[in-house]
C-alpha cells in the first residue's frame, strides 16, 4: 500500500518529464543545436551553485536554486515565449500561473503551494533571491550568443539598444555579471 | 577589470555544457528518444526536491541537490558507464577521479575541493544524503522503462534477478521508493 503523497509525487515525477521536449531560441555553446528547457534549467542551477558568490546581496542558495529548477516547467503548456518576440509579452501571466496551478497541482497540497509561491516569487524578481536567479536566466544566453557568433541576436536583428534593454535587469542581481555580459554585447555589436 | 574568481567559474560554466552531448542508454517516459546527463541531472534534483521526506534518514536537501546536479559531470571526459554492462565495472573510478579533477579543478579552488568531496560523498554512498541521491539516481531509470515496456530491462536481456541485485540499494535510501521500484520490476518480469 503506497502512501498517497508518495503517489501524488511519482506523478508529477513523470509529468514533468515533458520539460524535456520544450525547445529554446537558444543553441547549446559553439553548436546549433537547440537547447531545451530541462537542460537549461540544469545549467542555470549548476550557475547558481558555483556563482552565488558574485550576487549583490547574499542568498539563500537553496531558495535560488529551487527557483532555477522549477522556472520553467509553466513552459510544458504555455510553451517557450521568446525573449525579444515582438508580437507576445515574455510574461504571460495568466497563461503561465494557469500552468502553474495545473502542474504543481499534481503535488501534495503544502508542496504545491510552495512551489507556485516560489514560481510567483522568482516572476516578481523583487527579492535577492529573484533577482539573483533572474540574473543567471539572463546571463546564459548572453554567453550562449556569445560563442554562437551572435547566436539569436543575429538570426533575429535585434538591435543593440533592446538587447541592453531587456537585459540590464541582470544588474540587480549582480554588477559583476552585468560587467561581463554588457561586454558581450558590445564586443558582438562592435563586429 | 574582471574578478579571477568570476573567470574561473565563466570557464567551468562554458566545460560542463558538454554533459548536454553524453548520452544515456535510458530513453525519455513513453519515448524511443534518449536522454542526456544534463537532463536527466536536472530530472533528478526535481526528485529529490519534491521527494525528501520520502528519504529513511532526514537529509540536508541542498547536499543531496548539489550531488544529483554534479554526480555526472565526470561522464564528460569518462563517458556513460551503463549499469548492466558485463565487460566494464559502472564505477570507473580512477578514470572518472581524474575527470573530477580537471573540470572541478577549473573552479576557484576552495569550490573545486568542495564539488570533489561532495562528489566522493555521493559515490561512496555511506552518508544519508548520498544513500537517498542513490536511491534517486537508481529510481528514475527504472521508472523510465516501465513507461517503455520494459526498457533498457527488455533491449539487453537482463535477467529479474540482475535488476534486483543493482536496484536493491535504493532500499538504503528510501523504503518507500524500493517498495515501489521493486514493484515496477515484477510487474514487467511477470508479463
Amino acid at each position: 500500500m503506497i502512501d498517497i503523497n508518495f503517489q501524488k509525487q511519482i506523478a508529477f515525477i513523470k509529468e514533468i518529464d515533458k520539460l524535456k521536449y520544450i525547445q529554446r531560441k537558444t543553441s547549446l555553446f559553439n553548436s546549433n543545436r537547440h537547447e531545451n528547457d530541462a537542460e537549461h534549467s540544469w545549467h542555470l542551477a549548476m550557475m547558481a551553485l558555483v556563482m552565488s558568490e558574485q550576487s549583490n546581496e547574499k542568498v539563500d542558495l537553496l531558495k535560488v536554486i529551487k527557483m532555477l529548477l522549477i522556472h520553467d516547467i509553466v513552459e510544458i503548456d504555455a510553451g517557450d515565449t521568446f525573449l525579444f518576440d515582438t508580437t507576445k509579452s515574455h510574461d504571460n501571466t495568466e497563461e503561465e500561473l494557469k500552468a502553474a496551478k495545473r502542474i504543481f497541482g499534481l503535488l501534495p497540497e503544502g508542496q504545491a503551494e510552495e512551489l507556485i509561491t516560489i514560481w510567483e516569487e522568482f516572476e516578481a524578481a523583487e527579492t535577492a533571491e529573484a533577482k539573483f536567479a533572474k540574473a543567471v536566466d539572463r546571463l546564459a544566453p548572453m554567453m550562449q550568443n556569445d560563442s554562437n557568433n551572435g547566436g539569436t541576436w543575429k538570426e533575429f536583428d535585434v538591435p543593440y539598444e533592446t538587447v541592453i534593454e531587456k537585459k540590464k535587469k541582470i544588474k540587480e542581481g549582480s554588477e559583476i555579471a552585468w560587467d561581463y555580459a554588457k561586454g558581450l554585447v558590445d564586443d558582438f555589436y562592435q563586429k
